[in-house]
């Protein structure tokens, strides 16, 4: 079974109540490593009144090199920052090393991070600073993953990324790490740019397509389609990986359908992440409430590849 | 029951199939004036092998100041456009002269008006020609409709519309002629700029559903929200209208969960012009096969007001 790295997230958060309730379901398929002192879990345990399961031994805990920490539920701590990032670093460590052959991430606290003096504002962030390489984010579920060309950047910005070699090689890194028979790729502009009328990005997102079907020697990327008509139904059961030119026209889609499903993926990296697609709920932590089904989605994609 | 004027669209296309299919269904609650020649329809229900519907006598239609036409199935020609063309003025003038109290628009071809010789690219910019008034143009059906704050405009244009004066007027507008108890209003950024590190438009945004809420007492323009989380599964228990402030952030959600049922809407003019949500569908015209579902709403949404 495949070994897989699972970073605890923030403590205070609904993290830990997402790793207990899973953890009979995960070992199924994979053999984790969780990155998280074995006594935190046991209390977490008791927070919750979940039982400790008996299969998740101390033998698969890895603490980060932290003194054990104390869980606040609901509460932002220099602390818990601290910890969920080193937890996360040590993921890191242990694919790097070979030891695990992915990293799946529970949901961090941005302002704890802050708190806690780290410079990068998220994972994915920390991932591209850590690897020297621009992660491609992705976000989704079997039925529909979603990559984004342009992720956290101003809308009015977006245009001037357009450009086709930067775009061609983006095509080849998704290709590469997320491989398809197909790719539904949208346009910028509204209906496309309807030839030109609207906006005329579409050109450099066309030569770019047509350069890297090219490389591959088959019609592998199509479009590009307008971005209103790239989700109506029979494009759904067409494709099930699409390419946004920007965060919101493919991500509101996602999640208008397939909300608790969704899982982020951080592609084009030496290491494999998989994360839920979610934030640490603060307003249900410890209250025995948290869903798992974006954990086991992100555990199943990590162990798939 | 309220007279509603409906212009037959491009007769090549599936207009008129649209039109004698529902034709028995609509007369239930409204009463049509098809401005078009009844031996027009005589002919296409003889291509379609449709029985013309007893019900519908001569004295239902109003042909446009043209000669007959003739009907070539799948085909632009200046002939249908010029004809389509004259058929939606007819309806504008009896929603004009109060002899119909609303417009239902069947599909034209864009190219088939250029070749007759209309300046206008389609019905919404010829409606804003004629009444010189800007349209709003709302997409959408009973549970989703989605106004559009810019719509044909080139993407990275969008930014420099976002202006709190005018917003104002736009949520006013919106608010007098479809008027709802709440409105989600969608910010412009990912994550809604996320407190101006991803973008500052939302400051206008906000600042004008401010004015807006003030104005009318009550806190009825909601957000701003993040885009891609503003159509999570309750959010659209909570809201049946959304703002976005562009093409195609809230119409590919619509189009991807409705597409069947959608309709559009023009809002803000001196007539209420509904019309299908779709195009003239050249690929199945005359077979048959055209789906009624967005007429019967189109119907629906204009004898409602």
């Amino acid at each position: 079974m495949k070994k897989i790295a699972i970073s605890c997230g923030d403590i205070n958060g609904v993290g830990l109540e997402i790793l207990l309730k899973a953890h009979e379901q995960i070992i199924q398929t994979i053999s984790p490593i969780y990155c998280v002192h074995y006594e935190l879990l046991s209390t977490a345990s008791s927070l919750l009144s979940l039982p400790l399961p008996s299969s998740l031994t101390p033998s698969m805990c890895l603490p980060p090199p932290l003194p054990l920490p104390t869980i606040s539920p609901k509460t932002i701590s220099q602390e818990s920052g601290a910890y969920s990032y080193e937890s996360f670093i040590l993921g890191c460590k242990l694919c790097e090393e070979r030891k695990a052959s992915a990293l799946v991430t529970l949901p961090i606290h941005k302002q704890a991070w802050q708190l806690a003096g780290v410079r990068e504002i998220g994972h994915t962030q920390a991932l591209s600073a850590r690897y020297k390489k621009e992660a491609i984010m992705m976000l989704g579920c079997e039925k529909m993953f979603v990559a984004l060309y342009t992720d956290h950047i101003p809308l009015k910005e977006v245009s001037s990324h357009i450009k086709r070699e930067r775009l061609f090689e983006f095509f080849k890194a998704l290709y590469h790490t997320h491989t398809k028979e197909s790719y539904c790729v949208m346009g910028l502009n509204p209906h496309a740019g309807d030839g030109g009328m609207i906006g005329d990005e579409e050109r450099e997102i066309q030569l770019a397509i047509k350069q890297i079907n090219n490389e591959l020697g088959k019609e592998v990327f199509k479009g590009v389609y307008p971005p209103d008509c790239s989700f109506i139904p029979s494009r759904q059961k067409e494709f099930d990986t699409w390419i946004a030119m920007y965060h919101d026209v493919g991500l509101c889609v996602l999640k208008a359908i397939y909300f608790e499903e969704s899982i982020n993926v951080s592609l084009n990296l030496p290491i494999l992440r998989t994360s839920v697609d979610h934030g640490v709920a603060f307003d249900i932590a410890y209250e025995g409430k948290a869903n798992i089904t974006s954990y086991l989605n992100a555990i199943a994609y990590a162990s798939a590849k």
